[in-house]
């Protein structure tokens, strides 16, 4: 048995340095509206998101809420572990926990470098840097259901947004 | 510099068994309206092939002559190395070659468990079998323009065809 678990990086967003808090840096336009055609394609794709867990920066909270705006879930959740300083090993006894509810597909909102680290440690158990995420990107993982997912899980998707829209 | 690298399986064949040369085993006609649908969404991405190597055996080189039929490649060629008795090393002194004629893409068509295989070796250089690669499912790579692609190449793209199509 395994569960879906998808990985979403925020959508293009203002100019690095442009606010005085990184945290705060909004999706621009461009980036709400191909957010806005990426999670309309998921939707499209019969993908459902049992959950979803976001980083709590702007950026990432606003693509979130466009993805449970366009149906794909209504359940949103915000996580530290999400954020810069968060990290796989810290998230994982929340998600053991998520996994006790019998619930089936997670989604993770999140950002770079953070994302495609922790898609190479769960597939492969060591990060090479060697899968590129782009914004607005989307990758998909089927995870064992019980037992630590790192270096366990299996790739089955992983998109820029271009082929998606 | 970087190439572009696309490995793609073929698309859903006659049930194993059902001839007596398993390498005769052609396409189901499912699996060429598949197959076909799958070329057409990769022409309407843009995505076009320099080159395109295939397997010998017949459900591999079907799919091929559908990628090149849909207008992806003019230029198609069967090779050995891409057939169950291949090897990705052996295949090496070829794609050096190919590199230096300054094409820029190319597609490998051929079968499951070399193409995983295939990929697994050249983003992270070993295999860990955790790449799920359907019947008419595309890998897009970022392969080096010079020096060994093992363990070198970048993946921006994995997607079974219901994605696709």
């Amino acid at each position: 048995m395994t569960l879906e678990l998808y990985l979403i990086r925020h959508g293009l967003a203002g100019e690095h340095g442009s606010y005085a808090n990184d945290d705060e840096r909004p999706l621009t336009e461009e980036g709400q509206r191909k957010t806005r055609q990426v999670a309309d394609r998921l939707h499209k794709l019969d993908i459902r998101f049992d959950h979803v867990l976001t980083s709590p920066l702007v950026r990432a909270r606003q693509t979130a809420e466009i993805l449970c705006a366009a149906g794909l879930s209504q359940s949103l959740e915000a996580s530290r572990h999400l954020a810069f300083d968060g990290s796989l090993l810290d998230w994982l006894p929340w998600f053991d926990q998520w996994r006790q509810t019998g619930a089936k597909t997670l989604a993770l909102v999140g950002h770079e470098p953070c994302l495609s680290e922790w898609t190479e440690r769960l597939v492969w158990g060591d990060v090479k840097h060697h899968v590129v995420f782009k914004k607005a990107g989307v990758v998909g993982l089927l995870v064992p259901q019980s037992g630590t997912p790192v270096g366990n899980s299996q790739i089955f998707w992983l998109t820029p947004p271009r082929f998606l829209i």
